[in-house]
């Protein structure tokens, strides 16, 4: 494809709007100071992304170390343990800090909102369903077992309500304690 | 007590405040325009709740139709229905709004988020970890089980995830199946 970029410039690019962000906020990122910070045009980055709310929702998406959808193991207690592996206790503050800023850009821009939405949110839903749905087909889940609608709220609901009740950001050791003792149990695991 | 308000009186002076807050936000809200607002002076106000974040504090306090302390039906599944019964839609919908329009403040005021912290959120989850205890003594749950310690990030989670994953609020009808789904399963009860 023409003018395509590599992985390791988009890398790069990623890192920068971010370093942008957690600086500037959303409001005040501009695609100019994006071009600046990357020396690149204007226009290369309107080709590869389109529009601001989708270049920073493109880059939140490459801070995440693994696609749910790309996790494999064989057992749902093997796909959930790589998940957590998988996940970077740093990253993780840094991106709930980074979230937190986001919250209220999104309530203000309905562009941001489907962006972080389309790129970031259902990816990751729909590769968790694809998680649970074939452990329910290996048998290891009822097919009827109620908690399968509620994993991605009881997931995405820990990231949020921890900062809120503990003032910490969830890391490994959280999360992996949350799934044994809550999404295990519901799922009947 | 010297200068204490009716109770009709605080009520009508914490609808007046919840009103503005709607209308303006919380930074923009004054003291002065809640005194004009409720044609009260502006002493009476300083002495009743001391600050401007107690004050919000307080009237979103006032929106909770029960506190959870005060349920003890006997049971756990008992205390949860009663919990859900006088969870009113409308009010819960508007909440979500409110809550939203503050997550913004609460970053950029430590004492707003101390002021919502003591009078709002760890009331609620000392009633909670109340309901939970005595529904140990019981014998209805372990006292060693793991969701024991989860209880209020998941009621809390559910609250903030659900907007976020659906773009609806919570309602009776989504507590009652989050609860009978993931909480009791997770409790083992």
């Amino acid at each position: 494809m023409a003018g395509k970029l590599t992985p390791e410039r988009e890398a790069e690019l990623h890192a920068a709007v971010l370093d942008l962000l957690r600086e500037v906020g959303y409001e005040a990122l501009t695609m100019d100071a994006v071009a600046a910070r990357t020396k690149s045009s204007k226009a290369t980055l309107y080709r590869q992304w389109g529009s601001k709310p989708e270049l920073v929702a493109r880059a939140l998406r490459c801070t995440q170390p693994v696609s749910l959808a790309e996790i494999d193991t064989g057992t749902l207690r093997g796909d959930f343990a790589v998940m957590v592996q998988h996940s970077d206790d740093d990253q993780m503050a840094k991106d709930t800090a980074l979230i937190r800023g986001l919250a209220h850009a999104v309530h203000e821009s309905p562009e941001l909102h489907k962006a972080l939405k389309d790129l970031l949110v259902d990816p990751e839903i729909t590769g968790l369903q694809t998680i649970l749905r074939r452990a329910v087909d290996r048998g290891e889940i009822a097919p009827d077992r109620p908690a399968l609608d509620f994993v991605p709220h009881l997931l995405i609901g820990a990231f949020i309500a921890l900062p809120l009740i503990e003032e910490r950001s969830v890391d490994r050791a959280f999360l992996s304690d949350f799934i044994d003792a809550v999404v295990f149990p519901a799922l009947g695991v």
